[in-house]
């Protein structure tokens, strides 16, 4: 039952590769606010890709979770700093966020390992 | 990785009627609601189980993505205008309406080939 | 208690207009991407605006209910169309939906007489 | 700025018959499947009133806090039994669940006294 | 397609433990806020969880939804009383509410055969 | 209908305030988790409350918006900090997280005028 991780992250992009051929109306300028907010300004790249995990998780969306984790792993988040993250979204969520938090954490594991 | 959509119009097809059989007082006047929301009246019946598709992906309920989008099929949804209704849902969910939009995309593609 | 429909839509342009002021660089592109979604295509302006209304009320957003309203009567729904959307609503967010879905007829009623 | 939520609960119930005289297809149904769920059957009434008001707290919509803790009140639910009640909804929903539990129990200060 | 639901059960439990030995600083007062809800005082334990599953439900979080049904179980709920949890999350969450309490069924039927 | 954000703090504290007294053995251990996610470690305070504010826009919840946004001042964050923030919502959660997120600007001027 222990979800392979690496191959949810080939799908999500596959997939979004795929919406993005047949909706490019809606798709593009959302991949422009996607970058807008990406980068290093007042915040950090990582830490807004951190702040989209807790989001991720706050709101139970695994597929995010996989994109935003692997996102701030790119930008160089520690192990610490995405647990640190997954903690605020369990202040903000409760039991909820324990679980999809514990999907985050296994998903760390798989793709650090 | 790829989920197989016909199957899980069939999972939930008998999930639901199991939970008719277990819960017939709740799920009686629940069918009866559904029916009375649902056909040709100010607005068409496929339109409105386009909205319902929309909603499913704005929360993110796959089962329920699933569910309606065959049902817009059946009222004669275009894949352009389920495309189009997916863009909705992104504009009102932001990414997490992304990947779920891209679920949506991949049922439409099992369910109409 | 009655709340001021028209108020309140004042209220969120200037809101939003504000925003867009302080945060040009993510509201640009997600005003391209409502432009993107908006206009007749496959689907109608109108039903578009009555999918973002129905997603309003099952996700319990009264800013979003009287902005999409709003935006819904300018593409000329009519009363039996958006009572319908409010509908759809209630078929897939239950209770929640009731009492949004009245916030949404109240500001029909405010916004139409 | 402290909520008057004996007005509230009339407000509520005022836009709800409105709704119910707006969209009786919908409506009817809906009325039918709340008689259903409620009343003495494995579960009291009262127990059940209690759930509604902890998902109510959990999803975060105050008219149905409001709603659904004078129904709690109705059927006899005492000051403690709906403490425990917001307890449950906090451990479900974090911080949210703490300003909205919050919410409730204003209500409960303002109904009952 | 079918769920195995005794499987859902362990992996939710060895993966809710890696977070508590990853995230101790978080984990430990959760575990207390979990503690100090349950048990019997104004209201039952059973109830309390079976209320936790109401919520699940309403949220749509399936791990939250077997980990509740299990607790509720372990306090003697019987199969009729969480048969009226679910139709309870049905009137405050609709369709999608639907699909997810035929999940929670589901898991009903493979705790307790 | 501009909204008094000085005075929701105020009310904020002052029902939450009431909460812990009424609900101490839940509210104890989940303050225990509120200090235990913050404070300077891996990630900073700063970081971590401006994380629970965009989480409080994703989820569309004004009273934690309020409360998020204060804690994040009080620990330092700027207003471009916090406009980057508001942007991070918006990327997750579209068109409801550009309202809300408008009133977290309006809160953010609110507060710091």
């Amino acid at each position: 039952m222990t979800k392979d991780y690496r191959a949810e992250c080939a799908d999500v992009d596959a997939r979004v590769g795929a919406l993005f051929k047949a909706a490019p109306a809606a798709m593009k300028p959302y991949s422009q606010l996607v970058s807008a907010v990406s980068g290093d300004k007042a915040l950090s790249g990582k830490v807004k890709e951190l702040m989209a995990l807790s989001i991720s998780i706050a709101i139970r969306c695994e597929d995010c979770i996989v994109f935003h984790l692997r996102a701030a792993l790119q930008h160089g988040a520690t192990r610490e700093e995405t647990i640190e993250t997954i903690s605020v979204a369990i202040e903000m969520g409760g039991g909820p966020s324990v679980v999809y938090g514990s999907r985050a954490l296994a998903a760390l594991d798989a793709l650090t390992e």
